[in-house]
Order: C-alpha cells, then sequence, then structure tokens
C-alpha cells in the first residue's frame, strides 16, 4: 500500500467520480450565542452522509478508482468505514466482506449487513479486525480496502473539504475529529491555502496528538467512550506526513465533554451524532478552541451512528 | 380571536420581524432511487428548527407582533407548541406558563421546561390543556396564544414556505403534515400560485379530512401514534377555510406507515423525526402520493422532538 498524500486534482477528480452517488451534506448555522462563543458557527452535517458517516467518500473512491476482482471487496472495520464500504459495493454491484471488532455496538455491525455485505464479528479492536482480514484475504482474489491509510481513501475524504470550500468559502477555522486520520489529511489537503483545519482529539484516542509529540506515527492505547468510532490505535501514516507538515496543534477533549457535547446537539439542534461526532464541538464548548471575535467557525459533525440517545 | 386568515405580506412581515432569532433550516437532497419513486425528493429538516419544530416561527411571530403584559404568555400545547412559546418568550425577555396535556411523552414537558416556562400538567389531550388554561388565564393580565388557529401564528409558520420558495422554487409538490392545520394553511397562503401545498394526515388524526367532508371544522375523536404531535381535535378554522379553497384532496397514512417511515429517515438519513414528522414521508413511501417522472417533491420533516430510536 502506498502511503503517498493525494494532491489537489485527486481530490477534484474523486469528487468528479463520486458526485452522483454522494449526498452533499448539508449545514446547519447557529448564533455565536447559543455556544456563547463569538462567533458564527456553522455546523456541517456530515452525519447525514450516505451511512451516516463521511466514510462513503473514501470508500466510494476507492471501489471507482480501478477494477474490482471477482472476489469483490474486504475490510476491517469498527462499523462506519464497514457500512459504507458495504453501501460502496452495492453502490458498483460488488461483493463486500466486512471484519468487525467486538468492541463496536452491534447496531453498527447489523447496519454494515443491512447494506447487503457478509459480516464477520473478530474479538478486540479495530487492529484485530484488521489482522483478521488480512488473513482472510491472503491468496484471495479481493480488493482490501483500508479504513484510512491510502490515497484514494484520502481524496475522497478530502471532497467534503472540497464542498466546504464551496459552501462556507469565508471560514476561518474547520474544526473535525481524528481517527485514523483519513478525514483530517484529506481536509486539510482540500483546504491548503485556505481556511485552517483545526485536529480535534480525546484524551482516550490521541493517536495524532501522540505521533506528533514522538514525531512519527506511534501505537496508543484506544479507550473510552469514543473508542467505537476515533478507536485506530495508530494515526495513519498519510494522515501524519500532512498534519505534520501543517503544523496545527492538536486539541484535546475528555469523554465528558463529548458526552456534553452530543446532549446539546441533540437537545439544542435535534442532531444525533456518535461521540466521535461530537468531539469537534466539545472542542468550542469547552474553550478548548476559543475564536476570534466576528470569526467564522466551521464544525464537522462527522458521523451519526449511535444506538442511544444522550441522557435528557 | 380573529379567524380571518393572513396574505402574503403579514407572511412576508412575520419574515422580516422574526429573521434574525430563526434558523433558515436546511434541505437533504435524496436520489428518487433510494425511495423508489422517479422523482427528485428534497427534505426539508424544519425538525432542526429552534425547539425541534416549526412552531418555533409562529409563536415567535405572536409575540413579536404585540406589547406583551405584564403577566407574559400563556398556552396550551402537546409539547411542540408549548415548548415554542417558551423559547419565544425567552428570546423576548417574557414570562411563559404552558398547560400540556398528560397524553403527551415526559420528555416533551421537560423540554417546555428546559427553554424557562412554568409548566401545568392537565389531564387529558389538548383540548383538556385548553380548557385549563383558558380557566387560569381568565381575568388576569396575560397573553394567551393560540396554538394554530390565530393569524399570527399561522403567518409565522408561513415563514417556512416563504424559505422554501427561496430554496426550492421548482418544487411541484409540497407534502406536510396536518395536526390543527396551522402549518399547511402557512405554506399554502405562502406558495399560492406555486408549488402545490399537499396536506397528509394519519386515519388516527384526521381532522382536515373529516371537515372537508362534512364542509366545516368538526370535532373527531385523536388516537394512536401520532396523537402527541398531530393530536388536535378538530381543524383550526383559519386552515379549514384556507384549505377548503385550496381544493387539495388530503392523503391518508396508516401509524405503520408513520412508524415505517420514522425509521427509514432514521436508517438512511440520520435523520430522527417524531411521528408528526414523518407522516408526509409516508404518504410518498406508501404510495398515497404518487409524484410525475422527473418531477420534485419537497417533504417537510416538521418535527423531531421524539424520546425513542425506531425499531433497527
Amino acid at each position: 500500500m502506498s502511503t503517498r498524500a493525494p494532491g489537489l486534482a485527486e481530490l477534484q477528480a474523486a469528487a468528479v467520480r463520486t458526485g452522483r452517488h454522494l449526498r452533499r451534506t448539508p449545514l446547519l448555522e447557529l448564533h455565536g450565542g447559543e455556544l456563547d462563543v463569538p462567533a458564527r458557527v456553522v455546523l456541517k452535517l456530515e452525519s447525514l452522509q450516505h451511512t451516516g458517516s463521511f466514510k462513503a467518500r473514501g470508500a466510494l473512491n476507492a471501489l471507482l478508482s480501478r477494477e474490482l476482482p471477482a472476489g469483490g471487496v474486504v475490510a476491517a472495520s469498527g462499523g462506519n468505514h464497514g457500512a459504507a464500504l458495504a453501501w460502496a459495493a452495492a453502490e458498483v454491484g460488488a461483493a463486500a466482506t466486512v471484519f468487525v471488532p467486538s468492541t463496536s455496538p452491534p447496531a453498527k455491525a447489523a447496519r454494515v449487513a443491512s447494506y447487503g455485505a457478509d459480516v464477520r464479528i473478530v474479538e478486540g479492536y479495530y487492529a484485530e479486525a484488521l489482522d483478521a482480514a488480512r488473513a482472510w484475504a491472503a491468496g484471495q482474489d479481493v480488493f482490501a480496502v483500508h479504513a484510512y491509510d491510502v490515497p484514494d481513501v484520502v481524496a475522497g475524504q478530502g471532497t467534503l473539504g472540497l464542498e466546504l470550500r464551496e459552501q462556507v468559502p469565508e471560514a476561518d477555522a474547520i474544526l473535525v475529529a481524528v481517527g485514523g486520520g483519513g478525514l483530517v489529511a484529506g481536509l486539510t489537503i482540500a483546504c491548503a491555502g485556505g481556511s485552517p483545519v483545526v485536529p480535534v482529539e480525546t484524551t482516550g484516542c490521541p493517536t495524532l496528538h501522540s505521533a506528533l509529540a514522538v514525531g512519527a506515527p506511534v501505537d496508543v492505547e484506544v479507550g473510552g467512550l469514543a473508542a467505537d468510532s476515533l478507536g485506530a490505535r495508530r494515526i495513519g501514516s498519510i494522515a501524519y506526513d500532512v498534519m505534520a507538515a501543517a503544523e496545527q496543534p492538536v486539541l484535546l477533549v475528555s469523554d465528558e465533554d463529548v458526552e456534553d457535547a452530543r446532549a446539546w446537539l441533540w437537545s439544542r439542534c435535534r442532531v444525533l451524532a456518535e461521540p466521535g461526532g461530537a468531539a469537534a464541538l466539545a472542542a468550542l464548548r469547552t474553550g478548548a478552541y476559543r475564536p476570534e471575535p466576528g470569526s467564522v467557525v466551521v464544525v464537522v459533525v462527522c458521523g451519526g451512528n449511535t444506538d442511544t440517545l444522550p441522557a435528557p
């Protein structure tokens, strides 16, 4: 697998390739007063994308970028990439086999199956599911789609950034949660020379923060509330390269901050986010990110796949 | 209380008056293939409005259209109008007292209280809560805001229609659920000469259908799944007059159709609607409404106030 970061031209090609399949997800404009910040806040509701997260973009671009083998496609996934791959495979008429870690909520595995994929549950976290998928795929005529650390996937996620450049060209910052790093890398490439992309991680899943601290991607223990959606053990090498060059500090929020943001999104906006989808908003609500007065802040609500309503 | 229907100019004045407080709610564009219909389908996500429903529009317009008495405002409500009035009162700095029928979900009453209103629970349906509110308000210096059958409220709801005229001027039809009729009347006034507004009711709450059948507003028994959000006992006289003149047949859907539409909205769009908010989509999914090939259909998701996720 190449870890070369895609360029803007590859993102633009991905947007053309995937455009008629994907949803152009809407914005919800908030008054800064609602959040006690002196800025205009714009939620990018990517939770309304097909399969309930941005992962549909990358998976579809990967599948549309090549001839697919007769055996179809395979992936390991905490749920969202798996659902995305299953959906994308159905869109292009291919078979999909998805290895899901047992730590993912049962609703996520059921969702992957609902798009027609063959689902295999693997004891453990994402890394264990990835090992199982690789072992299964070895020697078979199948195309393995990594969840984040390949150029086609990063390019696909980056189409969200191209959309934002059109929808909110005046953005002074774009806050986004980081898991394996495919989305933050794609956004950063898409917005180079434009709006700064600000990465947000939970203290339980600080893969990018830890990597930047030591100067290379490094394994971290994952846990806590957002582990099911942000629970990659190590930042992708593409994302590391892109984010190290961008020199944008990583903001950290706690699990409690994320749950509080999730409850606020539901109570005040009727937007239901998964924990990873609320992490970026948590950075704004806690003051981890402090917007300049009069500025425009985009908050990416990157996923809505949850089976629980926040406590009222 | 006057029952004179507002005109387009009154809707436009309402839009100016309320604009800086309200959210311009976003659209979600669907491919017709997702719904097995030959049309382009556009969801109007009014469930993302302040207080989780369109009722914020009418309540705010009513409060901004007059000097408010020292005792503040009072309303009877199955929940959504009450939350809307409580929110609107807070926006304009007035006190609010809200009488909530015991048949409303507890989460709705708690929500009304969360906006700072004094909540009183009344045994029964909307009509009983309305009687209690009237008895309490008699002789006090308070402004009683009816949930749907006054011109200022209908004009406020109609601002949603003005928004749609700008957002989807090419719409061939706008499907909307009917409860007391404030929204359907406001939309019909807003869209006169433009897109036809198609009313949808459940067989358990057919207030408009029954009224049109006998030629006048008439009490109906209310019940079933959507009773908490569509459970007015009688169509408003303004709505009756407007809809009788519009001569647009009412489409009926069952409770099962509504729950199925609600489950689809959640599963495939990550939009969580209350039953009344999913009724309009149910008409499209069941074939009660059959769009012309190549046409553009707007479906108003009018409310998202629910405390349950649909069954997967």
